[in-house]
C-alpha cells in the first residue's frame, strides 16, 4: 500500500471494440466473454445484479435453497494427461456448485456427437464421467444425445448442468469479499491449461505434467466446517487473474497479491515463458481461491492441506481496500495492476 | 381386439446391429437411440429402472420433490416458420418437465457458438428464448458460452437444462399407464418436422404450415387440475409412434389407436406422401399425448380445448391389455403393429 503508483484513474488505452460477429475471445472467459454476457445475456434474462456473475445461481424451492449451474465442454483433444472431456464436464459443474457453498446432488448431461465417432471413445468418456461423479457423490439424473453430420461438430461436445443444495446459513458469493479477508489458493496454477495445450499441439515440454482437473466439493465442505468463508471461485477460463478481477468488481474491493506466494510448477513456468503466456491467465480445473475471515484463515488452511486437492494450499494475498482492482506485488518489489484476460489465449481449453 | 392377427410372438426380421461408430440414427430418438442409452448410458449411470426413460428425473431435495431434465438442440436451420432454436430449446425443456407433472421453475442454457456467427443472430435467438421463458413462467438462472473455431460446429448449438417442482400427490410417469386408460392427443401431428424440413431444403409445400413448438406447462397444469392423469409424453424425435412404444414398454401395456382419430393437417399428409414419410414418426414440439382415467377423460378433454395448445385435442385410443405393443386400427379396418422409429428419418430436427 505504501509508495506505489496511483492506478485509480487507470483505463485500458485500447478499449475492446464490440464486434458484429462472434470471435473466439467471446468464449475465453475473459473480458470479451463478460462483454457478451453483460451486453446480451443479462439484459435479456432480466438480470443485472452482481450475483448473476457467480458460478451458480441460488434460489429457493419451497423451503430448500438450491444452486443451479451449467457448462458446455468443447475441450480439444478429448483425452489429455490427468483427464478427459468427461471428467472435465463432471468436475467443472460440481465445482461451480461448490463455489457457492452448495452440496452437489445431481447432474444432467447433454452429448452432441459428430457422426462417425468411435463408440469406444464415447464409452471411455462416459466411464470417466461416472468415476468423477462417484468421487464427488453426485448422480447423473438425466441425459440427452444428439448426433450431427460429419463436419458439423468436432467429435464430441458435452454440456453438464448441476443441481445442489445450500445449507441454511451458508452465504458464499463473489459479492462477499470483505476488507481484511485473507486469500488462499488451493494449489499451483496453470497445470490444466498447459497440459491440454501440450497434448493438443504434441509439444514435448509436458514431461510429467498433468491436468489438475478434480472435484473440489469435499475440500469445500471441509473448509466451510473449519471457518468463515466469504468467497470461493475456481479460476478456470481466464485463469486466476480473471477470477480475482471478477470478485474485485462484484465486491467492489481491492485485492492485493504477492507474486512470490503464488505457486507455479517449474514446467508450467517454463512452458509459459517459451510461449509468451502469463500463468496468471492460464486455466485451472481443480483449483480454487478462497476469501476467508482472517481470524479463521489458519484453521481453514490446515484443513485444506489434509485434502489431496489442497496439499499445497497457501496464502497469496489480502483484501486491502474498496477500489475494485487487482494488484500484484512483484518479486522485484513493484506493484502491477492485473486486468482480466482480454482476448483469447487458449481456445477450447475446457 | 376381435378377429385380428396375432402379434405377440412378432419380432423384427432384420434386427439392428450394434455399430462400432456413432451414426446419425443414434440421435434420432428411435430404437438406435434407445439402444445407445440402454447399452451405454444407463449401465454407466447405475440406472436401469423403467422410470429412467421418463422425460425428466424426479427425486427429493429435503422436503421438496423436484424434476430435472436436459436437452441439447442442434436444429438446422436456426430459424423456421413458427420458431427458432431458442424457442425450441426453452419449450423442449419446459415440456420435458411438464411431462412428469412438474411446474417448471428455472432453466440453464449453454451455448456452443461457431466463430463468425453474426452477433445479431445470437441476439434474436436469446430474445426468443426470453419470450418463451416469460410465457412458460420460468427464469433463465445460469448460462455458459463456448466458442469453437470456424468449421468445428455448425453455427449454434444450445443446451438447456430445467428444474421443476412436483407438487405432493402428483405421480405421472411412462410407467403408469393402466388398462382402460383413454389416450388424448393435444393436436395435429407432424407440423414441426415437416416445417423444419421444408425450411431446410427450401421445399415449397410449406404453404402456411408452422412448427407447433410451444410451452405446454400451463396446458398440463389445467389437465392435472381437471382429472386423473397417469402418463404424459411429448412426441418429439421419433414422433407419436416412438412415444407410444416407449410407454407401452415402460408400463407393459397394449396401446390401441384409431388411425381415423389421429389429426394430421392436409399439408403434412401431402408432404409425407411425397417424401415417403409416415406422419406417426415425424417430430412434434408442442404436442402431448396423455393417458387419463376413463372417468375423467371428458372433463380433461374439455379443459384442454380451452388452451390455444389444446384446441384440437381429441381421443385417439385406449390401453387394452398387458402385452407391450402399439396397435393401429387402420381406416380400412385392419390392425397394424406400430414399432419404434428404427433409423434416422430427419436429422437435426430439434
Amino acid at each position: 500500500m505504501e509508495n506505489e503508483m496511483e492506478f485509480e484513474g487507470y483505463s485500458c488505452p485500447i478499449p475492446i471494440q464490440p464486434t458484429d460477429t462472434i470471435v473466439l475471445g467471446h468464449g475465453s472467459g475473459g473480458s470479451l466473454s463478460h462483454d457478451l454476457v453483460s451486453r446480451l445475456f443479462l439484459p435479456e434474462m432480466g438480470k443485472a445484479a452482481p450475483r448473476a456473475l457467480d458460478d451458480s445461481a441460488t434460489f429457493m424451492i419451497g423451503m430448500e435453497k438450491v444452486a443451479l449451474t451449467t457448462d458446455s465442454h468443447v475441450v480439444s483433444p478429448l483425452f489429455f494427461p490427468g483427464g478427459d472431456i468427461g471428467k472435465l464436464a463432471v468436475c467443472g459443474t460440481v465445482n461451480d456448485l461448490a463455489m457457492v457453498g452448495a452440496e452437489p446432488i445431481a447432474l444432467t448431461c447433454g452429448f452432441i456427437i459428430e457422426e462417425g465417432l468411435p463408440f469406444d471413445i464415447l464409452k471411455r468418456v462416459v466411464a470417466s464421467m461416472r468415476e468423477a461423479a462417484v468421487e464427488a457423490g453426485v448422480f447423473l439424473a438425466a441425459g440427452d444425445t444428439k448426433v450431427v453430420q460429419k463436419g458439423n461438430a468436432d467429435k464430441l461436445f458435452i454440456n453438464t448442468a448441476g443441481l445442489g443444495r445450500v445449507k441454511p446459513g451458508i452465504e458464499i458469493s463473489g459479492t462477499n469479499a470483505r476488507e481484511g479477508d485473507v486469500l488462499i489458493l488451493s494449489g499451483p496454477i496453470g497445470d490444466h491449461g498447459i497440459t491440454v495445450l501440450s497434448a493438443r499441439e504434441g509439444l514435448d515440454f509436458e514431461t510429467d505434467l498433468q491436468s489438475d482437473v478434480a472435484p473440489l466439493n469435499h475440500l469445500v465442505a471441509a473448509m466451510i466446517t473449519a471457518g468463515e468463508v466469504h468467497v470461493l471461485r475456481d479460476p478456470t477460463r481466464g485463469g486466476l487473474a480473471t477470477a480475482l478481477n471478477e470478485i474485485a468488481n462484484q465486491s467492489q474491493k481491492t485485492i492485493e497479491n504477492f507474486e512470490q506466494a503464488i505457486p507455479i510448477r517449474p514446467q508450467v513456468r517454463a512452458a509459459c515463458e517459451m510461449l509468451g503466456f502469463d500463468p496468471l491467465y492460464v486455466a485451472n480445473e481443480g483449483r480454487l481461491v478462497a476469501f476467508v475471515a482472517e481470524s479463521d484463515s489458519n484453521k481453514i488452511l490446515s484443513e485444506m492441506k489434509k485434502s489431496p486437492y489442497g496439499e499445497r494450499a497457501t496464502v497469496i494475498g489480502r483484501v486491502t481496500g474498496t477500489v475494485p482492482q487487482v494488484r500484484l506485488k512483484t518479486i522485484i518489489g513493484g506493484t502491477r495492476l492485473i486486468d482480466m484476460l482480454a482476448g483469447e489465449m487458449l481456445p477450447r481449453i475446457c
